[in-house]
């Protein structure tokens, strides 16, 4: 026989799909929200399914939204002059979290990756070539990770924009802050000191 | 202004609220939703309110279960007379794994506790006595966690199961298999030792 009841054995399924959650991990979240008041069940239910709903991609920059264009895009405060490119929505969270930058977003919504199948023509390039075109950009921040998709992505994008006169720049690469030299990667340290500043 | 559009920032504190989800964990999973199709979104959805709305303890033994009597306790392959008695329906399910227990169950949906204000009224205690009053049971078997309180809910269940002349055994306490000798604590060891038995 089964050994959970059906419903309460889909529902384990459904939290197992859910990416860093094992069977184990699943069961428990499953039997939290048995216990919880109906009410709790169907909020976090609606939530789900509205979240899904009410977003959309920024017509402007790709970023997730439930207002298009998105709040930063029709923002007054921002300097839209000043694009920064990130590979997700994710991204652009993390960076809003040091409020330190002032511009605007480019989501591109992946990287170029030759090896899963994802040419140049499958991430939103076409739509940031276009927007330095026909808007006055003063400077395009690269800030894809520095892992070799998000490298190589950014080295392509600036390939194209700097012929255009527009300023590329790449974010720092070198020791994070806290960070302990003697612990540090080979390559990591070389960016670091080939970034180096004079203070 | 907020980092995320507020469909999204709600659902993130909806994962937020789970047990051993973080913020990171929780953005991660919020995201990884909000990629997924729209009829994936709603499924989940709808196995959380369905997992929630179908299911009630079962009227004999407290399980979770979606018919009343849960299908353990109206099964006719099943030893009715060896009952098997745990905290909660996680138990029951973990029993159920090792396809080894042909009886039935006793789910006492808490452990007597009387730091956390749980005494034996506030768990299925009254209905285990009960059943063995009623029905012809003849072994119940002990198999709370050896816990302080499972220890504790055990011996309080025994000594008033004892007197109404029915066999109450508990479950063997050891070394786990495939555990070290060396790194096991001494009350273990102990019990371990007190439960030996000729090979």
């Amino acid at each position: 026989m089964d050994q959970f009841a059906l419903p309460v054995q889909k529902l384990i399924e459904e939290f197992e799909k859910l990416p860093g959650i094992g069977r184990k991990t699943a069961q428990r979240l499953a039997f939290h929200v048995l216990n919880l008041p109906e009410e709790r069940v169907t909020g976090f239910a609606k939530a789900l399914v509205e979240a899904k709903r009410k977003t959309t991609s920024c017509s402007v920059c790709g970023n997730l939204t439930d207002v298009d264009p998105c709040r930063i895009c029709s923002s007054a405060k921002r300097d839209h002059s000043v694009i920064c490119v990130v590979q997700s929505a994710r991204d652009v969270a993390a960076m809003e979290r040091i409020r330190e930058f002032r511009g605007v977003y480019h989501v591109l919504n992946g990287l170029i990756s030759p090896l899963d199948g994802t040419g140049p023509d499958d991430i939103n390039i076409k739509s940031l070539i276009k927007r330095v075109a026909h808007e006055k950009i003063k400077e395009v921040i690269l800030a894809t990770s520095p892992t070799v998709e998000g490298e190589a992505t950014a080295v392509y994008i600036s390939k194209i924009l700097k012929p255009m006169g527009v300023r590329t720049t790449r974010i720092a690469q070198g020791i994070a802050v806290g960070g302990d030299l003697e612990y540090a990667d080979e390559i990591t340290l070389y960016k670091s000191l080939e970034g180096r500043r004079e203070i």
